[in-house]
């Protein structure tokens, strides 16, 4: 498979996530305890790559898998860095808005560039650093607030230390990516045995969060698995196989491709959903948002062009007619 | 002289020019006929021309002037599109409202470019024309309107022949740019000569205009060479010396380098009237404005710098230490 299409298909899902999300809600709520998603998203994940790998163990040559435990013992870490994650975002989220938050959630793109530099040891050219540099520009131009709209100036307004924890959130969700992509190329084990390493310790760390919010509720609603799939309807299962589906693809990605290409699928998904909720939900199209899909388009094709594409002088077959211009002087230096 | 520093000092001129403007103005108004400026800058410009060509010719060898009707019939041309020009902005601005006629100002970049290639015949790489696109798109971010200002939503609200004529407005523009340079590319003749002749017609165009404000008006306030300096102050004069110094520098620049780098001068130097205005005129500075800086700043880099700048992956000098990453995929095809 070529890793293009695994990335369109992650955007079409990505961004199909947050329709489907918005739809699954009720009167602007939700009716199903949303923490349980991901859980069974794990679950899932789990059942495919497990049959995945049973089909593979009965071809030859078998494939390879490493069982000892100083590589298995890895696999939790990028749910851990998750879990550091999670509690950051909230810890940011006492001190700025949730659209500063948002806006700073660009800051990744820029974070993932980097650390994929320095741990993963992958060279960039200068054409490329700005492509991700524009990326970022592009994905938060497409968020700035529109003239009229309701919460507005917040943005430069916030205490540092909202700032620093944003920078520091957009570090570890780089670190976890760039974990992630280290263990699945690490050696040539089969994609499905370290998919079930990986989301074993997923559902694990996912459970253990079900079961830490019901000792804080004080069990007043039972415990998680007597209300698992309460509320669920059509759409809800529809948001689970949906963050399954991207969860595998990303993996796939993560072992095929890398994480750059992975940033890039995750903000074509952000333009394509906001696109779509023009039409879907009514949502208001601004200037800012065509401005922030042009820049991205820029950056698209300024990363992955071949570089002789991009800066080669187009090439005339025929004799050149004559010019309007006779003398021609050279741009740098003249006088 | 490099054509760089010529560009940056325009860039510099056109940016006072702005803030010279607003500071002539006394109560939010002109005590003086703006009309006048245009007219003194270029009798400026012919002054200062007259004295340096004199100059060359006391000199050796004497510079070359082509005095030929079919040729010095070609200078009031740029003039002529500029009357047009002006204009079709003054019906524009019956249809569109200030700010979308500043928001599709922007187009003449790109139609700059367009007509360079087919007029000019210059070649121009991908990564050029992305670069020309970038500068548009990074100048229209920094004036998108802040969220809380007065006016809104009324980009997309006007009647077609607003956006038809503002189209054509960039068209003239950029036209008259381009014909200026293939005048002054043209032949080898002296750049003061050629300043003589376009300044010549560009001083009798603008003494037309002040004659037909005066018809107009009725001569109620006197004819133009009455109240030419009328309300005149040192800010005004300076207005009227920077305005004329610009106009010097954009001739130097279309012999000697071409439109698009008065094009990046100019952008560059509306980018910095926003920033100066931040200090000047308590303007309150909005992320779009920061956004838009940012992509002008990679397309600047992106047209400039040579390609093998860009495109080439860095080369490490000692030995690569030990990579995380031990199994390297190609990027483009796997599984």
């Amino acid at each position: 498979m070529q890793w293009y299409v695994v990335a369109s298909l992650l955007t079409l899902l990505t961004s199909s996530q947050g329709i489907l999300t918005t739809l699954s809600q009720s009167n602007g709520g939700y009716k199903y305890d949303y923490a349980t998603v991901p859980f069974l998203a794990e679950v899932f994940k789990l059942i495919v790559s497990c049959v995945l790998l049973w089909r593979e163990c009965q071809r030859s040559p078998p494939p390879k898998m490493t069982t000892e435990w100083r590589s298995v013992r890895l696999f939790p870490i990028p749910s851990v860095i998750y879990l550091i994650h999670n509690n950051v975002q909230f810890a940011t989220l006492t001190y700025v808005d949730t659209s500063t938050y948002q806006i700073m959630g660009n800051l990744k793109i820029v974070t993932t560039g980097i650390l994929f530099r320095l741990f993963l040891k992958r060279k960039l050219s200068n054409l490329q650093w700005m492509a991700i540099v524009l990326l970022a520009i592009g994905t938060t131009t497409s968020q700035v607030k529109g003239c009229g709209e309701a919460s507005c100036e917040s943005l430069f307004s916030s205490p540092i230390q909202g700032y620093m924890l944003g920078i520091l959130s957009a570090c570890l969700s780089a670190l976890a990516g760039v974990y992630t992509e280290f263990l699945m190329k690490k050696n040539s084990d089969s994609l499905y045995w370290q998919n079930i390493q990986l989301y074993t310790f997923g559902a694990i760390f996912n459970m253990a969060k079900l079961v830490l919010d019901d000792f804080r509720s004080g069990f007043e609603k039972g415990p998680w698995w007597q209300r698992l799939l309460n509320g669920y309807t059509i759409t809800t299962w529809m948001v689970v196989l949906n963050l399954g589906s991207t969860g595998l693809l990303v993996s796939w990605l993560m072992k095929y491709a890398d994480n750059i290409v992975k940033v890039y699928s995750t903000s074509m998904a952000m333009l394509l959903t906001m696109v779509l909720s023009v039409f879907l939900f009514n949502f208001k199209p601004t200037l800012q948002l065509f401005l922030g899909i042009f820049v991205c388009m820029m950056s698209l094709h300024m990363y992955f062009a071949p570089p002789s594409m991009l800066v080669d002088l187009p090439v005339t077959a025929k004799a050149e007619p004559q010019s309007l211009v006779q003398v021609s002087v050279d741009r740098r230096t003249a006088s």
